[in-house]
């Protein structure tokens, strides 16, 4: 099934372009967390990141620093987040892989101020992490 | 400054390593989100994605399917999200940068279930869209 961004990708749909190359697009989120969201996109058109060829994400990390620094410059954030959600759970949307990049300005008015991040975080009890890293490494 | 991410590279501070190369590291977050949540870093010791070098900035972004997959494998997670925070507004607390991979576990005890996420989103007015497009582009 194509999604919304296959067909801008084609350019049957228009998007406020920022970047471009052979294997990423870049460009404006029409539903905007602040002022400079941005979705950096593969054109590869896969659902998930664990599913995306290596060759796409190491393009999208690599373009990621020049983009934070474009986006810093035009909008005058200082601070700023980069996320990428995997499946209906994790708030993802548009099954086509996508990395915002979100500026955040804790100052403006609701709506307008970027991610909002709820942080309930736990502790790692030494032995479940043991073999927790065991079972990850023998995934890989 | 060295921050405690630079010290656990140097090995001088344990972890529980998922993978290692000549350019990233990734292990346990030790104060995790959910069953699985891991860092990814670059050994390059910078603050921000921004300050970043392109060769690290890609070679993280090379890895993260595969860690991705790993930890799908090795937690049972289908969902999930990547979070890179960079300034104190934005929830940064370690200056070193820091890719989260936070597995999602709706059902889980609270503690226990990842991210949460806030999406206040607004909307995209036409005019600004394409001033804000090319002072981006002209930044690039």
């Amino acid at each position: 099934m194509p999604t919304i961004f296959s067909k801008i990708i084609a350019g049957e749909i228009p998007c406020h372009r920022i970047y471009e190359d052979d294997l990423v697009l870049a460009f404006l989120d029409i539903g905007p967390l602040s002022k400079g969201h941005t979705l950096v996109i593969p054109k590869e058109a896969k659902a998930t990141l664990a599913e995306l060829s290596d060759e796409s994400a190491a393009a999208i990390g690599r373009i990621l620093p020049r983009l934070c620094r474009a986006i810093v410059k035009a909008t005058g954030c200082t601070d700023y987040n980069i996320l990428q959600n995997n499946g209906p759970a994790a708030h993802q949307a548009v099954f086509h892989v996508h990395f915002h990049i979100i500026p955040r300005f804790p100052e403006a008015p609701t709506g307008q101020q970027g991610l909002g991040i709820e942080w309930e975080s736990g502790k790692l009890p030494q032995e479940q992490a043991e073999a927790l890293s065991e079972a990850i490494r023998a995934a890989l």
